[in-house]
């Protein structure tokens, strides 16, 4: 879903974007959303890389590359923030996941921009308050930062605006777009400490 | 070392180049080999891609795919044969591996070359008859199979030379090739039916 009107043409310089990457070599969700200073962040485009499953993994890594950096070519993000993806998750599926990662963190860097990490739970936790909110909670809140109608579609981008929410409200990002700490970007900030300090929560 | 005289030009076109990728992100070991019909194995080119442990792991990924890509465009290999990473292995290492056998999926599929991935023990079980052989036999091995005058330099490429054996001597490879089935190959074709089967060996 690219919303009219939300081109890179006419972008102030002051605000950020940040292209969010859900990554997976079936599905990879993307979304990307704009802060501003004085202004709610808003939804630019959402929506899922793909790949077939029956296809060669170097065929599947093409895929999700090529259009990934359409999307980077499209939206020039400001920074492009990728899901961590810890080697103790899902053992049938980490390898492609992490595979995906690679390619997402690879095209940024051909692109030039910047690459964040976030694990699942420090996402959660900025836009949720909680580490270990449900699938439903996270889809809820991001429709609420952005004012959606209802909740983002496709369903399973939702990660990847929750994604470039998070990066978004780091409070370091945030102050240097001029966007006032707010009580979520205290809550980012915590969970974010606990999460790198190893801390489940 | 790239020996002189073994550019792509004037190769005949019914032998098989293969660069083996022995996948890491500090070091990421190269090695190209030839096959050609009533030939020995050949060595062409040898080598370790590397990035600086320091650097954000998305520059790390550019460092090795441009360095992969330009050994594609400079010996343009028929098939890529890349180590295959399972989640199971050094859990700390494994992310970086796997993203760094991802990256050279990508330049391969980027330039429309195959992509075989061998398990490690049966690149060893194809060089040495044993799929649990230590790595000065792999090395001894891969210097005899290559005629070379002492062990492979660099010593950590020693692995990519191997891969690149183990993917030239596949029994259909070799019968493509024109390559008679060797001992080796047989026991390459067994020890790669039971790696299949999940059987350690």
């Amino acid at each position: 879903m690219l919303l009219p009107g939300s081109g890179r043409t006419g972008w102030d310089s002051d605000g950020v974007r940040v292209l969010g990457v859900d990554p997976g070599l079936t599905r990879c969700g993307l979304g990307v959303v704009d802060g501003r200073p004085g202004r709610r962040v808003a939804l630019v485009e959402v929506g899922v890389a793909r790949s077939t499953a029956g296809d060669p993994v170097p065929t599947r890594l093409l895929a999700i590359s090529t259009e990934i950096e359409r999307w980077l070519t499209r939206h020039e993000p400001d920074v492009v923030a990728v899901e961590q993806v810890f080697a103790q998750h899902n053992v049938r599926t980490v390898m492609g996941t992490a595979q995906a990662a690679g390619a997402a963190m690879l095209a940024a860097a051909r692109h030039g921009i910047p690459v964040a990490l976030h694990t699942p739970s420090a996402v959660k936790a900025a836009v949720t308050g909680s580490g270990r909110a449900e699938k439903a909670q996270v889809q809820s809140m991001v429709s609420r930062i952005l004012h959606l109608t209802g909740p983002p579609r496709p369903a399973d981008a939702a990660d990847a605006l929750a994604l470039a929410i998070c990066e978004l409200w780091r409070p370091a990002v945030g102050a240097a777009a001029g966007v006032p700490t707010t009580a979520a970007a205290r809550r980012w900030a915590e969970a974010d400490r606990l999460a790198r300090r190893g801390v489940r929560f």
